[in-house]
């Protein structure tokens, strides 16, 4: 419904510029699939450890190819989240860490990811009920 | 490298059965990606709101199939995160609500959604900063 007084059409254009990831063209929304993309999700967490170098990310991450943790990392770059420093060492090396809005994503995350290891017991539980029915 | 002792044998066997979605083959991880998925994650968090029918879920879920969310509430159903009642009205209805560990993780996704809603003026100065370089 809508409301045809000026002052509030105009506050129903400024709400449609708040983010919202449940609207389909938001910006916000691929922002969070990165996030919680395969690879994405796994990055953040281990990168809340502390520092990673590109080798061994990839072995916390187990499984990721290097393609897609170089894929992963880019766009968790370029979305603010995770900030790639070269050292011009001798050999050179990169070194990854969260930026303060990865670090706060990341501790969600963390926490996601306690909530469920810790409950597997339940999530097993469901899953053979679910499968006897 | 592995101790030959075998206590710490055994201490070595019973870690290596806590969930830990980090390794490739835990039986953690693909419950981590299905709540973590392109439309668990966003169905979760709808229904943080409260109880929500098939079809009013799809309009919040906006860009959902019915296809898609019918997998998706399935999965995150077998998980052990959703419920699922059939009302045996007339006509009938079919009505989903977290189950309290479905609870507990979409808080958890509510709060990382709000973090990146809420700091989207940062996520878009990165990517334009990014695309710069």
């Amino acid at each position: 419904m809508r409301d045809p007084q000026p002052t509030d059409s105009a506050d129903d254009a400024l709400d449609s510029l708040e983010p919202d990831v449940f609207a389909r063209n938001c910006t916000s929304r691929p922002v969070l699939q990165n996030v919680a993309s395969r690879w994405g999700i796994l990055a953040l967490a281990a990168l809340l450890e502390g520092p990673y170098r590109f080798n061994a990310l990839r072995r916390r991450v187990d499984g990721v190819s290097e393609r897609m943790l170089s894929q992963t990392l880019q766009t968790l770059e370029r979305d603010g989240l995770v900030h790639r420093e070269a050292h011009h060492t001798i050999p050179p090396h990169v070194e990854y860490t969260l930026t303060p809005l990865g670090t706060r994503v990341a501790e969600k995350i963390r926490d996601l990811i306690h909530i469920l290891e810790g409950n597997m017991d339940t999530v097993r539980a469901a899953q053979a009920a679910y499968h006897r029915e």
